[in-house]
């Protein structure tokens, strides 16, 4: 039986209106941007606001920065993830180094124990470029995405796959992860003449309502805000 | 003896008029597009009026999709699947995982007999690139993909071969799919300055006198609605 | 002895008028062209004109489309091929499954029996890049081009050899095919602003005094006809 | 415990403002630029200021210039290395042939030696083109730089890892290493109708309220300088 | 020693000109050109001029088109090559089958007594691109353009290499071949809104004097006609 | 001890007003350039002039041009390199056969030996590209030419390495070499609407306060004359 109307709030709520209500719950969402363009602390809000608002666990797997560094960065915007994880509301796991040495099979049994031991309901992954970078083949990797896929559904898990967009880029990934997701989310940091600018949007949410326009964003003390009014690109 | 008039309506009668009256009965036609283009809304409509509408019994081969997902996102345009497959109309096939374990001629043999199994008249396949993915070499892969041609024209399914392009890019495939269909639908999802914008044309449709010009189309509750009017691309 | 004006017509005198009277007896010519370009009907037209007004038998050799859809497809235009067939004038040569098993020197030695069968003076491969698809490295299908050409031009065969330009772009196969072949017609079909167009021009035709401006063409249920009136590209 | 306002100067007072009052200690931050863009005399202007105004030793590990010529251009700029060599405040090592011999993993651990010996708080690597340019695999040299940047975190080390930008590209190494970094300095040397123009901007930098605006900067006697004025790139 | 003014004409008095008086004895030029270009007509006509107007014999060594053709192809500029060979003043030979059975050392040695049978001190070689797909690695191919170099310089030949520039593409070979010859001549065959158009430059001829203009050329029934007046390009 | 004002000139006034006075001595300076850009040119005018007006011994090292067709186009400039051969002063060292035979290593020895026997102060080598082409990875490439720039250091040689860049490209080598030389000057020929132009500028001179800006030069019978008055480039 499905409950089609079972939604997942982000924490931003100008995302949520953008995804059409929130997020679908079980739903594996690529989010993909350029360095900078803030896909850690999109990350990082929609953990913090799980379990501070809407009594949801969750996981932070990182293969890229280390744990300290994510716990520093997260409280420059006030979210005391050191707090949350004594409380065992959010578990951090590093597999920086776990990875080269075990093999990407080794790191998905963690990762499902970890999800599984702290009840986790919210999960971003950090990032899906890196852990795929270990897989040998393309084939590999796609049957990979889609049994991660098929247990974070079983376990009703809604998840961010950060998606790493080189500099001067902007096709993602090797080009299949966007179809084996249920959404895209992406953020673009791209040179607007004077500066650095940041903008979403969201061109694939299966099964949702979703706003189809793009949007300015900023990054702020209190996080990300999206700004309401639709803005042209390039 | 062939039946040049042996039209295969898809459900959506703007799409039937650009594509000059229909499908031709048995024909392969590829339906590319980028991620959240409206690939899989595009098949689930031609396959539940297939099975409502017209008579015709369907088979939905995902490699990609969870069943599941797909069920609960057609659910919201009011497409009851679970229904039809109980009354034996449409079938699911969820190949995600076993692809990876016996190989593609095994996964041949599995679609075939689905597709045999319920009769179907009309087939979606989702998607080649899934598919093809874990074929070895471009030469293999045109072999398969004509034996499975030849295979749906002497059942006489009208099939969906639905083709992923990576966001960013507009080819299509490895350059040599779009030769081995009978037509081709192309599903365009580009950012037209304030948004993500929907646009479909049909460069080829073998033995049709089809529509070569470009339409927006839009995705609401009902599913697919293209425009009437002709609009200007890039 | 070289006849300098031994001359075939194509059966569209509009483009024998562009070709500076029509073909060179003998050559091999590259019909390039994306998908739904028009090279199928090209082709048809070649052959059954030649069968049905010049006297020339054909012989069309597919590694791509079955030989029904083709008659199918061909009897839109009222070309009735099984006719043809039966008076021994035309000979189709499904080739599809043929070239994975038995490999292309197989393919090679049936296609010349095929062709001298019927006495063919006309021939239309569908297409090169189905056929080279199969083959290990540039160099041997350089080999292989030779050889072909060579036989073609021995038993006095005027062939069109069907190239597949992958929608979304404009090189030509591996980049050396071109330079094998005595000519090479382009069959474009791009989006212009609102539609697919189709256009024609003739960059090389050894040995012709050829046109080099672009025309406009269009395909109706009388095969193709190609505009008086040069046109601007892009 | 992490301390958040623990913020390292570069020396270049205009830089330190656009990052938001420093860098953080123990980051790692990517200096990225085409050839003459002025990566070195960045790295040069980091550790003198270091080793001379903040009382912090530094160390310059090169993969590609020699020590001599790297001294002989620093004492363009007044640098004089070699009275801070003899000072036991900065230490230069040599790995161009070292590397060649003895492997990535030898020079790590005499990298790591030099780093300790000399309580380094301020390290270049010149190049992490160079570095890894010796590695096999992206997923191996992406293990690397995750265990090298976990050391220099570790020991406190603020480090810049010089990226070499091809001429006429602006992507960044093999499109990863802007992602393991914390930060990311562009030096963008490009031609600008009459001359070439050197640019800086900062697109990513974890934890720091940096600027995004891009401005030119100047390479005079006294080392960089940056515009206060945001300047419009292309 | 080293006779500076040692000139060969080419026949084409508007291309001697623009060479700035011929061409070096002895000297190797890359004429690069797209398919229909015109590199085949310029080469029979750099050879015919040679054997009746100049009295310098000839050889023309196809790995591409068949004597036959090419013969035929010459004739319709009224140029009776058949006679020459009869008077043994040019030799045509064919390689295209050679190459595949015997490889390239073999050809190597026929080429060299080809040319010195016939006392050849004019050469066309038809084409660079045909003759070095057969070798394996561009280390082997650049070693044996430098030894044939060598040996065309010792006996006096003056050699055109035709080389393949793909339709839709601009750049020449496999990056190295214009830096192996003395000089390069661009034949540009490109869609200028109407019509194919062709032009010619010449960016590189070793000691000479030569202009860097480019021209619109036309082939009519008398050869190649460059146009004295120099035109825009794109 | 290093001297920071010990300058090169290059014999080009205009070119060594450009790069703040000269070269440094001992340093490696690449001199890219398309094909008829000047590279050869430039060489020779460095070494003519290193030799006749101050004093410096020369060695020209080629791996692509044979050293009879080289003597006799610097002839035409008036500079005739045999006499200053007889007079020791200069060496032309042709490894176009050997490297394939014995292989690079063996050539570097050769190289040494050669430089070191004419006591040479001032090497071009023609070319880079040549060189390196004939070695198997970028990691070893890179080691090699560490190697030499260290050699070349020691023996006090300032050493101009020609690099080919394709016509049609503007891209340097394999990317790495830009980063291991102290010094970039581009020579740039492409088709300015007319005409081939040639324009120079340095993007790169370690310690040295050069020219940012683009110039025009033209070559005539003196050699290379850099137009005094910066020009806008594309």
């Amino acid at each position: 039986m499905v409950d089609v109307e079972d939604k997942v709030l982000t924490g931003i709520s100008s995302l949520d209106k953008i995804l059409g209500g929130g997020l679908n719950r079980g739903d594996t969402i690529l989010v993909a941007g350029q360095p900078g363009a803030g896909k850690t602390t999109l990350g990082f809000e929609f953990l913090y606001s799980g379990a501070t608002k809407y009594g949801e666990n969750g996981a932070y797997i990182t293969f890229v920065e280390s744990v300290n560094k994510l716990k520093r960065d997260a409280l420059k915007f006030g979210w005391d993830f050191e707090k949350l994880i004594k409380e065992k509301k959010i578990r951090f796991l590093d597999l920086i180094q776990v990875i080269g040495v075990k093999g990407v099979e080794a790191n998905f049994s963690i990762m499902m124990n970890e999800i599984e031991s702290v009840g986790a309901k919210r999960v971003v992954i950090d990032s899906l470029s890196a852990m795929t970078s270990y897989i040998e083949t393309k084939a590999i990797a796609r049957t990979f995405i889609g049994v991660l896929n098929k247990f974070l559904e079983k376990v009703g898990c809604t998840t961010f796959l950060l998606v790493e967009v080189p500099w001067g880029r902007s096709d993602i990934g090797s080009g299949f992860e966007e179809f084996l997701a249920d959404g895209l989310i992406v953020l673009e940091s791209t040179i607007d003449r004077f500066k650095v600018r940041r903008m979403l949007f969201v061109p694939k949410m299966r099964g949702c309502n979703h706003d189809l326009s793009c949007y300015d964003f900023f990054i702020s003390t209190d996080g990300i805000n999206v700004s309401p009014i639709p803005r042209a690109r390039r």
